[in-house]
């Protein structure tokens, strides 16, 4: 009998597992019934921009926190999918930090050359997942949001890719519950004009932070106060942004850092992260980790450890995103395809241990930039995912740390080379500084001449 | 055996259901085995104010929509509890329109005074709840957030006391999606002085733009305009306020109406109501109905026709709201209890089709008070509620409706007496519209004197 596979999610994770399972069709292959479960109307997860924040119009948790005006903060060339390029896709040299809309267009570029859609019920989020030992299958509830209605199928295999960026981690503070103006989580930030002539208090260490700060200040904020719980970001940063040490209280209006100093704010954005959160796996299923380089539980990153034929895909802390989504993919759809046999519970186990106790010595992002490119490797040479220079993509990611060090408002105006085409990006016609018009039109007009 | 009655949430609705059972008990009577599931970490529904937005600290949908600075918008006379007067709590009379803390005080006083929290188990939502055909039980399935832990747990009877006011109904409006401010439902709306100087548009035309739009200007908004999709509410508003027909679309800042007037704003407040969301229940059990006076399907407005052995308490639109979650409760009680017979299948259709025919006449408030009063005393005939002038309260509410017809800002300031117990509330010390605190301590400091 056909066997069934349920792909949770329709976003970067999704669409590479079902490209994964779409070529090897191509060349020929039997594949099993495949049914990819997208509780947004559209696909792209979060790259799917969206106005709404806390619930969307079903009264479902609204999924993403992109938001308007985002720039890749890495360059473009470290996630780019090696069986379809940025050449395949625009037919020309493109920058290396592009807008959202750009991403989106290529991600979902490729779905639509797959003619993905066949397998993609929309508006259909996973309500619950559960095991039968007896049968040895997943019985999965979903939700026909439209028909308002819900149902019961039956899979061999289950392959989450819902993310780890959609539920926050809120930490609370003293004064918090009586702060004067707008509290939020940055996974409700959307729109940065909102702040013009505010001043901002964003917590955070991380990615968000150091990105709403700038972008926030890009966009006329009078001024941003970044609070760090353990180190300083440390960045050069440009007059109207600075960092204090942890928030220790808030009075009214001003918050009071643990080095003493004060600033009186008027918003408060939480960049403090997110949960990996999985609401509709029963507990035995469920991974319960923070944001880590190897989250324990997982064989080669992939395999549910208690019970394999439940996969996950990017749950890992990424510097590569979408290649590593690739290739975790093409993995995972040759162990369901029967090309790559699992090892026993001993072998597993041992595996899992040998990643995470190196995982636990890195100690600078580029131990965990050769860490990550290591884990590619492995898992690069067991499948047929097309070939790409590796090495050139971890060089970027370094080189890319040093051009933040360098100018934290600058280093998007960098350009790097293709290791899937060699292609030699072009410097952008305007300085990310300066360019306030985020449309993947004005981004491609000129780009390049 | 001994039966086990699940109770879904520990707001003023199962509040009121467990004071019934134990109001039984003290009585001398035998009750069955009580649980009451609560999300949050403390009870009292939307009147336990949470300063979070989106999800909480456990990834849980944030339920409550409670802002600071909430003035109870209807004389508290008309919601006082039978068995547990406002005398009883305060020991001496208090006016008529307090502030959220003194509602919450009066709400978790009987609770305390009751020893209720020994039934409730917080911070543990019900995930899901199945009817089980062959044992004639209820599956519960709940969460422990604090050990991230599920279980099951099986129930005779399941209460629905979850309210309907926590999903918020979300319209689309065209050029929202790049509107460039802040775009909220009134569900998210928190801290009034995030909007001092800023041009608000309220779109609604029930309570909660109302009170919203009279909130955010007696803080500091420099105006507020609301629109309406039928109908204006047509309050003599104050200076800043204006009202304007449908937003048809937005450019950029600009709000454009159905009226062909403009208006340039800053931010957004969807003030749109909200879902009845149900999303722990099987489909079979699962009320489906949009807000109004007698949601069909619920026999006596509680007992879900297709299995009365579930039930939902306060799922009308109200006027009374803990008085009738009160008298629907000890009705709920009294057939738990056996004391009242459920009739047949036809009887219990045709009564819902008795009254849901009589609610579609209903062609003005007064009449829609009078109706719910009518159903009020159908319920209180039958059971041991304490007595109380029912008709006063009534009285009252159409009283209160011709004091905000004369002046929106300025009803609250009207006193009333109590139909349970005769005491005259005292006039305000403080106009509405000049008390800028909402504590207790000050409501209370030097009310009557």
């Amino acid at each position: 009998m056909t066997q069934r596979v349920a792909i949770i999610g329709a976003g970067p994770c999704g669409l590479s597992q079902l490209r994964a399972f779409q070529q090897a069709e191509e060349k020929g292959e039997a594949i099993p019934e495949l049914t990819c479960f997208e509780k947004q109307s559209g696909w792209g997860g979060l790259w799917n921009y969206d106005w709404h924040t806390g619930t969307d119009p079903y009264g479902e948790p609204v999924h993403g926190g992109m938001y308007r005006y985002l720039w890749s903060n890495g360059p473009k060339e470290c996630l780019e999918f090696a069986d379809y390029t940025f050449d395949d896709h625009f037919k020309k040299p493109i920058g290396s930090f592009p807008p959202r809309e750009v991403l989106y267009d290529y991600i979902t570029g490729r779905a639509k050359h797959g003619d993905l859609r066949r397998y993609v019920q929309f508006d259909t989020p996973v309500k619950f997942v559960e095991y039968v030992d007896s049968t040895g299958k997943f019985e999965v509830r979903v939700k026909n949001l439209v028909e308002d209605r819900e149902r019961t199928e039956v899979f061999d295999y289950v392959i989450v890719c819902t993310g780890h960026f959609s539920v926050p981690h809120v930490p609370d503070f003293e004064g918090i519950d009586r702060f004067p103006g707008r509290v939020m989580h940055a996974h409700d930030f959307r729109e940065a004009r909102e702040f013009t002539g505010r001043h901002l208090l964003v917590i955070g260490g991380s990615y968000s932070a150091e990105d709403i700060a700038l972008q926030s200040l890009k966009y006329g904020a009078a001024s941003v106060t970044i609070s760090y719980r353990t180190q300083a970001m440390g960045f050069d940063w440009p007059d109207g942004i600075i960092e204090r040490p942890l928030l220790t209280k808030l009075e009214d209006k001003t918050a009071h850092f643990k080095d003493g100093s004060t600033k009186d704010v008027d918003t408060i954005i939480l960049c403090t992260g997110y949960l990996h959160h999985f609401p509709f796996l029963e507990d035995r299923l469920r991974l319960k980790t923070h944001n880590r380089m190897y989250p324990p539980g997982l064989y080669k990153g992939i395999f549910w450890e208690d019970n394999p034929k439940l996969m996950y895909l990017g749950m890992q802390d990424q510097f590569y995103t979408f290649s590593m989504f690739d290739i975790q993919a093409w993995y995972a759809r040759d162990v369901v395809l029967g090309r790559i046999a699992m090892p026993s519970k001993e072998e597993m186990a041992q595996d899992i241990a040998k990643w995470v106790a190196r995982e636990e010595t890195l100690a600078s992002p580029f131990e965990q930039i050769d860490f990550q490119t290591d884990y590619m490797k492995e898992l690069h040479q067991q499948v047929d995912y097309p070939p790409f220079d590796i090495d050139m993509a971890a060089d970027h990611f370094k080189t890319w740390e040093h051009d933040k060090e360098h100018s934290i408002t600058g280093y998007r105006d960098q350009a790097f080379k293709s290791p899937c085409t060699g292609t030699q990006a072009p410097v952008p016609h305007t300085p990310w500084i300066e360019a306030m018009d985020d449309s993947m039109a004005a981004y491609l007009r000129t780009e390049g001449g």
